[in-house]
């Protein structure tokens, strides 16, 4: 089994320390890659497991079934049940496995869930229907996003968890020398896991923002309880069954890595989390309950909450690209990442585009013609905005105003060929004043897009940087031709913890995080801690002890 | 400067992931090492700032001089006055140096920090008899663990944050393949500092304890603020001076790394360590400072605080040289090490010596004779006891009783040949009953062993994890002959977080731990965070930045 994927792992390793471009799973659902009728098999797969119980996990009997997810494309419920266990049994089948599962060496165990990766593989396609009736992301992002790119996520945990657990010896002979004698000990030390660890998955990205805690608990050698969001269930608990049946195949105790829904009448995460096993927890959602997370003593907490994304617009060679570049970033998933931008700082004296000096009002107008443009597109529009995953946030965007703001651009239906029903809407556009911070110092989850007319770039900058600082940020995108802005930038922004993408023009989007290349959430702004995949994601999931005895 | 260090570096860094013996300054305080008259000029050095202003600093016009150090060997003050600062004042300092600092490359902080390390070489029995006079500790001790342990510890701090800052690179080209074309974006990544950082030091290991956290947070770019115990300034005022030197020599602001002393009537360090701009906060000292340390929100924390050590005596092959080395543990600087045992946990039923069942009351008076044997050996009583380091301490161990307990060995004076007034007196050791387990899950600081006479070894070691994962342990000593036992020993301390020392007979103790092989304090109990030196030690300290930009 290590010998199956050591070179995987071991490329997944140097791929995380050369950060160049690396992907072990193809994200081109293509024919040609996944096969003639992986497609429709997928989808077949998909419409069948509907109104049915989901009965793939290996956790013994069931206490009930629970299950209310429901599709954002056809707004009808999915009906599928998946078993209920109480937080006390989840808690002690995985307490059950752990004297197991923490003496599996680290380099079997990273074997055994790159095997694992395997059989999710073999479900993209599945998972990929089920991430779309659930999260409302359309079909290229929900293949791409729940697929490939969780997978290539999950396996750069597991390669980080991997290195840092081989990175110092299992045992060495210390010899001390003391002039006519040495003393000599012999050394061992064991990379041991902390207890049992807890995910809370989220409503929009349930395989991608779950994996990389899960398989970084996992190959730490911690007994592992998934908690989806009630609302998306179905795509990580496949991946979870693909996990419980590579542990059973290997003799293992499938409650390594257990599946605990919520109970239709009540919500199970509190119980779990406060239970004093549980020892890890990632978790990704809202700031507020992100918070109460945090608060818990004597837990390891990773974290991928709120933030507020700025765009800077200083200066640029072609403000057209620019602002389809723009458009593209606020439309993708219909605002739902984390990464989507929400706040576009301009100066009140305009964007120098070349030698010329643009206008403020005209910027402002090209932005606003370019989300039009796409959202319209009838090859487009539906494609990349996809539908809205929770009514509240439709009905949201629907009452939007902004006490002495002004509205450039106002929401509107947009047809989707494919399903009438669709929870859909173009992006609105709302221009507030920047001494408002109240205003725009919050994330608006959703197709929504604040412009910010400012003094200058400096305040622009200022501001963006503040709301990093205080309130959080993933991501940041910047337009500038000028070196020192740039150096500015990269200065302050870095000091609030935001990575910045400059100048993206073309089909490349600041909301676009690579696995293996770029860290996704830095842990350097209150967005969070959780940063995929660096070195402290995986070492705060173990403690290194050592034990010595004379030679 | 880089080039003068880099194999002095490299060689650390190789040394950290071999873990075998690795010493950058010698340990042992020969002329011949550190030449004829070294000894006789520290003496000298030492003794002229006895009564005068410590005058080294250039943190610029002091606000005022403060100290109130006392030899605990003399019982008389040392009257040495340092220049004092409001932390309003020194955090200001602190931040007027922070773009400087952190735009200085990994690797050239790494050497200048060495090259500080070499400053600190040239005064090691400066700082040995400014330990003793401080501390209590005797000679040897004091220029060892003051010396060249601390500035190894150091050194294994600088060498682990130049591999963590360096280990990720500093930019690279992102090639996409996209079929008929690829997306190309270059990168770059920062290791951003977290901002100010300070370090409350304590009473008994002034540089030792304190100088890892200062040089990671030094070498990953943070301002640094020492606040000593006011009890035990000047050892680390020299290696602060010593820094300072170097800073000033390469033309960086000396305020880069500061000294901030207590005022005589006021302690600042909840001042400091509640501004807003103080982001990583190392603390080394009691549980209750440090619980409300950790307390603290918006800072990172790396502590040491207390544990509760135990020994676990099943089974050995020469009860009389165990019996020595528990002595010379339990005596060694009075208790006064976080790594001195207390907790003596032997079974009701004996040990078994070879083939022999040993009685569990002869046992216990083997340990009270070798204990009685080392403090009334006059060539070896007073330099393994040193001195008392706070009359408190000497206090309590004088009044020590417990309820339903027996007294095995009493406290009694110890003469010092040198020093006639010296804080000394032999260990005491009472035996108390396992199921008070209040009685000995505390830390008591000082000369002071518990014996607990349990049901068998099963006892013993359920009880040794239980304190440890309860109260916290930095240190654990197991006597067997027994594989299994040994194990299991092993599987349930490593839950514990808490590393084993098997079998120490001779002159290797328990209480040692040793720079680039021990990993000191786990971060798996109560005792702490803070692992000298594992990467979480110094990662903590800076977040990683991305950039991304068309190629």
């Amino acid at each position: 089994m290590i010998a199956k994927h050591q070179a995987t792992l071991d490329a997944a390793v140097q791929a995380l320390h050369g950060r160049t471009f690396f992907a072990a799973f193809p994200e081109n659902p293509s024919p040609d890659i996944y096969g003639a009728d992986a497609d429709a098999q997928g989808r077949e797969k998909f419409a069948a497991m509907r109104g049915q119980h989901f009965a793939e996990l290996q956790q013994g009997e069931p206490e009930g079934w629970a299950g209310q997810e429901e599709s954002p494309y056809e707004q009808v419920s999915l009906d599928i049940k998946y078993p209920f266990y109480s937080p006390a049994t989840l808690v002690a089948n995985a307490q059950e496995t752990f004297a197991e599962w923490r003496k599996v060496k680290p380099a079997l165990r990273a074997a055994l869930l790159t095997e694992a990766l395997e059989g999710m593989k073999s479900r993209f396609f599945e998972i990929a229907y089920a991430t779309m009736h659930t999260t409302g992301q359309a079909y290229m992002m929900s293949f791409q996003a729940s697929g490939p790119h969780a997978a290539d996520r999950a396996l750069e945990a597991i390669a980080a968890g991997y290195e840092e657990q081989t990175r110092f010896p299992e045992e060495t002979r210390w010899e001390k020398p003391m002039g006519k004698y040495s003393i000599s000990l012999h050394k061992t030390w064991r990379a041991v896991p902390k207890g049992l660890a807890l995910v809370i998955g989220c409503s929009t990205f349930p395989t991608w923002n779950t994996v990389p805690g899960m398989f970084a608990s996992l190959v730490t050698g911690n007994p592992t309880i998934i908690k989806p969001h009630p609302k998306a269930v179905l795509p990580i608990a496949i991946v979870v069954a693909e996990v419980q049946k590579v542990l059973k195949e290997h003799g293992l105790n499938p409650n390594i890595c257990q599946l605990g829904v919520d109970a239709d009448d009540h919500l199970i995460t509190k119980e779990l989390a406060e239970d004093p096993a549980i020892k890890l927890i990632d978790y990704t959602g809202g700031s507020q309950f992100g918070e109460y997370v945090e608060s818990l003593k004597g837990k390891t907490v990773f974290t991928e909450k709120t933030g507020v994304n700025s765009i800077i617009i200083d200066s640029c060679n072609d403000l057209d690209k620019v602002a389809q570049n723009l458009a593209f970033s606020v439309s993708l998933y219909s605002g739902q990442m984390c990464t989507a931008p929400q706040n576009f700082f301009i100066p009140a004296t305009g964007v120098k585009v070349g030698d010329t000096q643009v206008p403020y009002e005209e910027v402002v107008q090209k932005l606003s013609a370019a989300v039009t443009g796409l959202a319209t597109n009838p090859k487009a529009g539906a494609h990349v905005l996809g539908a809205i995953q929770n009514p509240a946030t439709h009905e949201r965007v629907k009452q939007l105003s902004f006490d002495g703001g002004r509205s450039i651009l106002a929401h509107s239906t947009v047809d989707n060929a494919t399903f009438k029903n669709a929870r859909t809407c173009s992006p609105s556009i709302f221009e507030v004043d920047a001494s408002r911070v109240e205003q725009y110092s919050q994330e608006l989850f959703g197709p929504i897009m604040l412009v910010i007319k400012t003094k200058d770039t400096q305040e622009s900058i200022r501001l963006a940087a503040q709301l990093a600082r205080e309130h959080g940020a993933i991501s940041c995108g910047a337009y500038t031709t000028d070196t020192a802005i740039k150096e500015q930038i990269m200065d302050e922004m870095s000091l609030a913890g935001t990575p910045v993408s400059f100048n993206l023009t073309g089909g490349i989007y600041v909301n676009q995080n690579a696995g293996f290349s770029d860290f996704h959430v830095t842990g350097g702004n209150p967005a969070g801690n959780a940063s995929f995949t660096n070195p402290e994601f995986v070492i705060k999931r173990f403690t290194w002890v050592g034990f010595r005895e004379p030679a």
